[in-house]
């Protein structure tokens, strides 16, 4: 194991009801000006919204909203959030969603307190030190940015989306009720499912040796996610795998599972060119781009392969065992092909340019292995 | 899974020559006039001592220091911290040592900061609403007191062992360096492994229901504790074992893997008369009270101990089960019998009497299954 540190700061609130908390823990957190960030109409037509007002109001908190978070969220209302902070002397900022709403609001809570362009910080010119607290409440088990210091935005300006990360973007709080993820549609609760695994074999797949511990915890949670899956895929309403998911959701990507190794993520990498450019949702993306970046690049390092496909599947082979999970993501009704996600071979050259010279990329990505030009075109032909 | 509150805001830090960053890390959380608290001469002997005292020299920080913690620690040396801590105006207590280390400062951190008896606490008349902010730089994976809000204290007056827990003794910082654990010799490393292996068996004897993930991450942690010990006790040198098993001793007691159900810490309470009574090492007693209680309890959910039969142990049966986890124990050279911790049979009485009715309790202990005198008596009975 490598040396480490871990610092996981954020107070998680599981179960039912608990979005009416949201006013006591945004006080308690020192908050007393909040902006309340959101998505799209479900979040207001289900009374969510309202909710979490009432539980503002009830603390005497002032508050103002900014909603339309897409997904794949972009620049344009992170500039917008940073103005409307600034005039109203936000302290705090309640993010209310999935991933989208969080990772903007992570955005909008850096860049108020940064004299520069925000997106510094995702080019990669500027790190993170500071931003205004942020608060959550989730609504999609998938993203697991309510428990990470991380954030993705996509720049609309060259559609680029980049991440990135700091201790300052951690959660102060984090409410998790499974009750609010019942409502989703199959296609986004699959998405999420496929995140959430995919956050899981992006820190199995290292270079690291001697790491056990972190390879059973993950090991753990994606047979938590392989067998709760179908449960929820077949009652959406299913409370307790609603549950189980949503908790290993954010396990599984706290870090606390990924700590003391080398690390991929060039899934994600390879996956953020097609939600980037196909405007596709970043599960589905996740789900045509692992078991081909998996393909490509098992022979570095076979054993490890081997392992997962024998512990978390069942089967012997490494190449059983990416075939296994190609056939759960497709058991869940995930896409399987470029074309499923509106692509096609043509946008190779584009898709590889922007991934390995975008926005500050030097011709290659780097991860569990180094991939160029030729590999990452390979890859993204292997998903035709 | 049931709604709760998961809350480890613990900067851990790992790895090797980590305790030289001590007092960056107190400077970090405020702290300006430190207590360093420690048990006996090992921490001095090896230099760690000095080498804590010189980083806080390098951040200008002021220090006292009271040694002297003993295993089991008693409550006289935490009023004298309480006295040392009010006469120097201390603000920030660092431990350096294992559990008993711990929890001493712990209950010297919330002892300062109360006017009345610091005992209260721990006998149930008061919760703990504050504490002064507790460092620890750790020398023994076991108690994982450096990453929970529990401290266990023995009462020196009538040899009660109780605990309390609050968050406001989570510690702000852990230093978990793996190479002070490489001096360790065998019986104390193994008491460790028992410890923690009990505190993954306490979270896993549950009656609540739907719990899959966090059953899983248990068992994830239970297996990695099988895998790695053996290497250990084989070459107490072996740092990567060490690690393992150091992370995964944090990770089995910050609740992460506990959370959403019910647990039992019987088998804790039943030691606990043990050590009280005997100061025999806790892991020792443990590694003789868990087979006895699991056997005694066991039909009261046969499944369940199937399960971590099955999935931890490789074997079928709930007995088959416990007795491999018995066998582990004894090759790890941990004792098997009341005899072998220096108690007898003449014994029970008193032991029965001190944990049914003993500073407060009613007559019984409960958790996984309530126990009455007459089962503890025969739990007990099994020891012999």
């Amino acid at each position: 194991m490598e040396n480490f540190t871990f610092y996981s700061p954020t107070k998680f609130v599981f179960g039912k009801e608990t979005e009416k908390e949201t006013g006591s823990f945004v006080k308690s957190f020192g908050g007393s000006r909040v902006l309340i960030h959101y998505g799209g109409g479900s979040a207001v037509r289900s009374g969510l919204i309202d909710r979490v007002k009432d539980s503002l109001k009830k603390e005497g908190l002032f508050f103002v909203e900014l909603g339309g978070v897409k997904p794949n969220p972009r620049s344009g209302l992170v500039y917008d959030g940073i103005e409307l902070c600034k005039s109203n002397d936000i302290d705090f900022i309640v993010a209310v969603g999935g991933g989208s709403a969080i990772d903007s609001a992570k955005a909008i809570a850096a860049g108020v307190l940064y004299d520069g362009d925000f997106w510094d910080f995702y080019s990669g010119k500027k790190g993170i030190e500071k931003a205004l607290p942020v608060g959550t409440v989730l609504t999609i088990a998938a993203a697991g940015s309510e428990g990470s210091g991380d954030s993705v935005i996509t720049k609309e300006e060259g559609m680029y989306k980049r991440g990135t990360g700091s201790e300052a973007l951690r959660p102060k709080f984090s409410i998790l009720n499974p009750e609010l993820t019942t409502t989703l549609p199959a296609f986004q609760t699959a998405c999420g499912i496929t995140d959430i695994m995919a956050h899981l074999y992006e820190r199995y797949l290292t270079n690291s040796k001697d790491v056990e511990v972190t390879d059973r915890l993950i090991e753990a949670l994606l047979i938590t996610m392989k067998n709760e899956a179908p449960k929820v895929m077949k009652d959406l309403k299913d409370y307790q795998a609603r549950a189980n998911i949503m908790w290993a959701g954010t396990m599984a990507h706290t870090n606390s599972c990924g700590v003391g190794r080398s690390q991929d993520w060039n899934s994600h990498n390879i996956e953020h060119e097609l939600s980037g450019l196909y405007d596709c949702a970043h599960g589905a993306g996740l789900a045509v781009t692992m078991p081909a970046v998996f393909t490509y690049v098992k022979d570095h390092d076979i054993a490890r392969f081997e392992q997962v496909a024998k512990r978390v599947w069942g089967v012997d082979t490494a190449e059983e065992g990416i075939e296994a999970f190609r056939q759960f993501l497709i058991s869940i009704g995930m896409p399987s092909t470029l074309g499923d996600l509106g692509g096609s071979e043509e946008d190779i050259p584009t898709l590889v340019k922007n991934l390995c010279y975008g926005d500050g990329r030097d011709g290659s990505i780097s991860g569990f292995v180094t991939l160029n030009e030729e590999d990452c075109a390979n890859i993204y032909r292997m998903m035709i």
